[in-house]
């Protein structure tokens, strides 16, 4: 079996693991019959429920981890279990029997953990996470999303090559556009780092592929593809976008509970309601990558169901199964290549 | 007349000027009876509109101004033209004529003009940009949103002080409850000038009303009544959630032009969707203040119409009618004389 097939799975952590996880596996065996999946928990626990699943059991293999890290463990506490389920699967993807690892657990250890024990991309500075929003205009990519609140021109750079493999891979686009998160599109906007890491991306080997600066609205609006941003306040954008999203959900759901007229307006519109609740199923969007580690990483979110689950697999299958990792490697290369002539061009005869 | 009632209003600024101004202008005279306008723009264009009114042409002085700052001028040949519409409002309130000025024109004419013209209130090391935005209990303060790229800890701590005020005053609430925009609630999140100004904010006068830190889906959610942030983050924050109501607004017309069915569910909701309407009324939001100058600066959205000019006039005349600038000076007083007690009192007995 090629690796490239193989995940390993925390089955421990989120708020419905282990039964979330193994549904949500169970759904993803059905969608990829090529994937096998290494799944680590409680044997007590986890067990049972892979025995119960109609396709499950003959795509995994299962292994106990005598340790569970809990949502809100400390990455400092979590980092010393060396037995936990999440460390167990992490170092199946170091050790090269898996090609990615997905947990619904605490993102705080995952983080640390996974930087730890997989190490940064050669050529990669600093690791990114990344997910995809929906947009006026279909999906789309925005990093970095809280993994970096200190970053230099460099790392936006990076940043903007690893989103646009991401949204070419997962997304399926040929030519994925670009646009570096500012306060204004003009020239002349944001602070020096910003208007660096724009000038490095003209010269770079995706120049024809980048918009140059957006604003906020253009995230919703979906102006570009790829969303290239720190993680502070990428990680502010994400959420006040899924803030306002559950407000004007909520502002719906009274509209329609207003009175016998609204109750029966919702029944004549169901049908086309439920295609705007489908656009916006947070389920759908679920799986934050971390890009840039040597082995695929994906983040569900803890609250998700099985369907969400199942979602984060697609996205990692698709990462591993692509060859993220090496492809990006070699867009580095092309790029670190492309700057340097673009240094040499620009520097004086002597 | 008190000062306090008369606004200098620049007719010339925004999208549809000046006839949305005045227009804007003759509704805020009915709300507002002992308000005076200084209304300054091209004498041909605007005499004519006042005349036309019903209650304005009582409730101002018109005075022709020979120069107009279009909405693409750059703020550096802004500031040249004595004789704009705008800076002859700015000079009014400099002069002691006015107690504020409000325009809908080119905003980064308007920064300039006013920091320049104005200066800054005596204690205040910044003016911010505030704006209000709705949510899901009521309506919230932001700011800065756009004028600090720079800041620091002191920087948010003031705006805290500010939005706090205005919050008080544009929002009638006894104690708004104030939040620090960050990536997680935990003391240790952010970078040292986020914990630095939280630690700041727990020794304050207003320390009580301090919740500590929120996250970006706090804004929509309501969780405080006012979220302080530099004007990188929240220029990024209210442009994604307005895009994102935006985009559900798309959305929502598409379902309910969906096919007959779904049109006649609208007819069934229409009374209460109307209201969603209303609750979301970009017009009703419609007035950014800055805060920390000699005067009461209020920019109008460049694209408003006359209901949503005289919004604006609302938020204005609250702040000039409770001597908010004055306020403000009692405020940062009290601050500092707390925060010099704190040191004190930490400091070791020698």
């Amino acid at each position: 079996m090629s690796r490239s097939n193989i995940l390993a799975v925390d089955a421990m952590g989120g708020d419905h693991a282990p039964e979330a996880i193994i549904s949500g596996l169970d759904i993803a065996s059905l969608r990829h019959p090529q994937a096998h999946f290494l799944i680590f928990g409680d044997e007590a626990l986890v067990a049972p429920l892979i025995a119960a699943t109609k396709r499950l059991k003959n795509h995994c293999e299962f292994r106990h981890a005598g340790e569970t890290i809990s949502g809100d463990m400390k990455p400092t506490v979590a980092l010393r279990l060396r037995d936990s389920s999440l460390r167990r699967a992490i170092d199946s993807v170091l050790s090269g029997e898996a090609a990615g690892v997905i947990s619904a657990g605490n993102t705080g250890a995952l983080l640390a953990l996974s930087k730890i024990v997989l190490k940064t991309l050669k050529g990669i500075d600093r690791p990114a996470m990344a997910a995809i929003c929906p947009s006026a205009r279909g999906d789309v990519v925005m990093l970095d999303l809280g993994l970096n609140v200190v970053y230099d021109a460099r790392n936006l750079v990076e940043f903007a090559l690893m989103g646009e493999l991401f949204a070419r891979i997962v997304l399926g686009l040929p030519a994925p556009v670009i646009g570096l998160l500012n306060i204004g599109s003009e020239e002349g906007k944001g602070d020096e780092t910003l208007r660096t890491a724009a000038a490095m991306l003209r010269e770079s080997p995706i120049a024809k592929q980048f918009y140059g600066f957006v604003e906020g609205h253009d995230i919703a609006g979906g102006t570009v593809d790829v969303i290239v941003t720190d993680g502070f306040t990428g990680n502010v954008a994400l959420k006040t976008g899924e803030g306002a999203l559950k407000f004007v959900y909520g502002l719906l759901r009274e509209v329609f509970q207003a009175g016998p007229l609204a109750k029966m307006g919702y029944l004549f519109a169901r049908g086309s309601l439920r295609r705007l609740k489908e656009t916006l199923d947070p389920r759908r969007y679920n799986g934050a990558v971390l890009l840039g580690l040597n082995g695929v990483v994906v983040k569900s979110h803890g609250g998700t169901d099985a369907l969400g689950f199942a979602h984060a697999v697609d996205v990692a299958l698709d990462m591993t199964s692509n060859d993220f990792n090496s492809r990006i490697a070699e867009g580095l290369a092309a790029m670190d290549s492309a700057l340097l002539s673009a240094e040499a061009a620009a520097a004086p005869n002597v």
